[in-house]
């Protein structure tokens, strides 16, 4: 069986919490360590236990992940957690084997353009540090899984539309290189109901035992929507970021990642139980809402509640 | 045939606006009667042909719909424009039929106790108003079609949750007393996806020939998710309003109704076409902006915009 199995199990649904990894990616002020260690502990209490915790990349150009090593440490304590970091390049690679998050996320991009202007790097070689990511991490004493995050998966803001085959292309690739699981990512909001849930009965196929994410920003207002048509199309595993945290931008206002507590709400409206209290979720905005007074935070249940009723999980 | 499929044509969506009934049924302060036919104006222009524009009661109790009979005028010079207006007893519907809208929308509650806190009448005799206003419409000159609203349809904030089934009684009932169609109303924005596909599929079986509506808020974020869901069951008429105007009185800041332009949105990349250009649409936002300026106007179209392609529309 696939090893990333052990961690994201086929039969239930699997949340990532991506706030304090994209969530913090445009931020102008970002929280202080012992916040995010609070926010991370938390957000563990209410039943979360996936982390998407920062990005191993030089603190000099993202202060906000300077502090990524403590946070997979806090994680490593906390019962079932299972920590992810980023790595964009062989020294991030080499300083996350050190580390050891439970995951490694490599990114590639779906169009050549975006992943010129975004990593100024080919597809190609992309795809080839995943490769890469694969062979360091079977070795290491962790051996941690490796996510390949494919980027733009439902278009692109540079180059437009994004033909569904290329993706597939290149998650196959990915798997090919060693990847034990690949994400479709959203990356600009330009999905829409029908075509995520296309692109997760062609991923799933293609990924056979391999977990595959689905990354949605609402951008367009359509994030719900479209996980739900992901749900509805057999996806088990679903990024957000607690407060929508993650602006865009191609699109100045625009909310972020879909919003993890939104997302908890619908999973379990719509039958899947994702072991999260979700009150005890809601109430964890509160360290954002103190560390990053000017950002603006999004989310319904936080502002109505769940209904009434004192059975609304399904 | 029946006669309310000359208004909504079974092969295509129809996109209801309510913002001018609806969305201003609890704002503090009203756009003036010329800023509201403007706004019927210009959304014509941008291609909408579905509004409805108030109700039929006392001035002293809702001065925001005291003109009411202008709104119906000026529709009625509109090319292909259909109007709706509520009639809630009976002398609002004696000067509906004077006045002449194109459709009546009537009320009934899903539950006995949102029939008597919202309407101070069972839902029998709510029932009753409706076989009268099937008589009166049929009688008077104009024939307007007349349109049953469940409200509380999936979930009351009263008493909790709603058996379908109920729901079905009291549309089936409706529509044995003379109404064209109905009209199920997720007042309170309980509603998940699968509940109102399930709904979708139950009610369009009742109701055969005639038309059903949908009618949604978004008060816990997943308006479009569900409007999505609609889509996929073959609803195809749908309420929204402009820049999701309607609060909820249970739910203090919570969003109101689902928002007309990313409803608008929504239909296009599902496949199916609007006639309404979003662009265009999206600009008659600034009415609602310049006379309701304390009023939280909600959207991610008009933030955002549509997608950076040049054929976003499926």
């Amino acid at each position: 069986m696939n090893r990333a199995r052990d961690i994201y199990p086929p039969d239930r649904v699997s949340l990532r919490e991506v706030g304090l990894r994209d969530g913090l990616q445009m931020v102008r002020r970002f929280p202080a360590t012992a916040a995010k260690v609070e926010w991370l502990r938390r957000e563990h209490a209410a039943g979360v236990r996936h982390f998407e915790l920062g990005s191993f990349l030089p603190a000099n150009r993202m202060p906000q992940f300077a502090d990524i090593r403590e946070l997979i440490a806090e994680a490593a304590r906390l019962p079932g957690a299972h920590s992810a970091a980023l790595a964009l390049n062989e020294r991030g690679l080499r300083d996350a084997l050190e580390t050891g998050p439970g995951e490694i996320v490599c990114v590639v991009s779906a169009t050549e353009a975006h992943s010129q202007a975004n990593m100024r790097r080919t597809r190609a070689a992309a795809i080839e540090l995943v490769a890469r990511a694969a062979e360091l991490a079977g070795e290491s004493a962790r051996r941690p899984i490796v996510n390949v995050g494919i980027a733009m998966a439902f278009g692109c803001s540079i180059t437009g539309a994004v033909a569904p085959a290329e993706v597939l292309r290149l998650a196959e690739a990915c798997l090919k290189a060693g990847a034990d699981m690949v994400s479709v990512a959203d990356t600009v909001g330009y999905g829409a109901p029908a075509q995520v849930a296309a692109m997760c009965r062609e991923i799933g196929a293609l990924c056979g035992d391999a977990p595959f994410v689905v990354h949605l920003h609402d951008t367009r207002g359509l994030g719900l929507a479209n996980a739900a048509a992901a749900l509805d199309a057999g996806c088990r595993i679903l990024d957000g970021s607690l407060c929508g945290l993650g602006g865009c931008p191609f699109a100045p206002g625009a909310t972020g990642n879909v919003v993890f507590e939104d997302l908890v709400y619908l999973c379990e409206r719509q039958g899947f139980a994702t072991g999260i209290a979700l009150d005890r979720l809601v109430a964890v905005r509160e360290i954002a809402a103190a560390e990053m007074p000017d950002e603006p935070l999004h989310g319904a249940i936080a502002r109505a509640g769940p209904p009434s009723l004192p059975d609304w999980r399904a």
